[in-house]
């Protein structure tokens, strides 16, 4: 993490918000199993189990709040 | 995801945006998941399990925080 | 859904505003899952079983913030 | 549910706002499975249960965000 | 309950508010279940659960997020 | 616990805003399991466990929601 990944949370529209959004719940993730090929080996898991999907969803909902918020929802 | 998908959070009634947050929840397992035939594979995993239409209308509800502080809640 | 079911988040009084939470939650459910007999079904699974009708408190709880949020929390 | 339950978010200290959240928090439940024999019955269930009483107090915690900033924190 | 326990959401510093946050989600549980003795037997169910322990942190980030909003972020 | 570990939720960026959610998500279980052996016995758990990884994401998510607002999301 030697580079920075996340310098501002402002996006010009909210579809690149969203995508932000994306990106810091998978940060949330390697945060705590940095090693990618155990990631890998993990992602059958979930990305095949609908449950598993619908959490995703969640966590990036939560993110997009936070990047909305930020963008002052790009009214 | 070449077409934009969301170009602004803004709509003109409250079942609009409900409809908009359902969007973005959808886009949020299609991102972790995007190949449509997995997808409709899974579907009745989730359709016909209480507990799993209860976590999907949950990120809804979260979507829909989002995009009801966007519109002011329509007031 | 040709009939409109949300056509405002203000309500009279924190009671109606937390009935409307509920319808909220109920149409996110039915969102995924249109099929009434299949709701039907599904019902003892839920109604029945602690952790699912916690979850479904939750579902409330949320959209309860956003209808009180949107009637200025009746102050 | 003759009786209004919820006439007002306003309370006097915070602790009768976590009172009001947790009674929300109730009703939620109430509102899905409205037989109190059966909730009855349903209570060793979750009474028990760590997870279970978490989940509870999460829902809790959701409906006091929601009196806290009703009553703008009793600041 | 007979003495007051939450009087004030206001604290001095963040980690005194992070503190309160334990407390109120410790008292949603005890809402839900007030036999100590039971809680005190549920304790290895979830301590040494790594879900239950995430579950339990989510709750008390959940407070976390009232009690900081509450001392306006201790600006 | 002697030393203080919170003392602002002010960042100079979010990255370091991040940092902060997700050392405050930790310590959020910390609290609840302080023993440091038994946490890293549980470690595998959840790191080689997908929906552990999503549920810790979540609760990063969630506490990053909280930083943001108090740096005014670094506008």
């Amino acid at each position: 993490m030697a580079d920075p990944w996340l310098t501002t949370l402002i996006t010009p529209t909210p579809e690149e918000g969203f995508a932000l959004a994306v990106k810091i719940s998978r940060m949330g993730v390697k945060t705590t199993q940095p090693d990618v090929d155990v990631l890998h080996k993990l992602r059958p898991d979930y990305a095949e189990n609908a449950d598993s999907l619908t959490a995703a969803s969640q966590v990036v909902a939560i993110n997009f709040q936070t990047v909305a918020a930020a963008n002052n929802y790009w009214r």
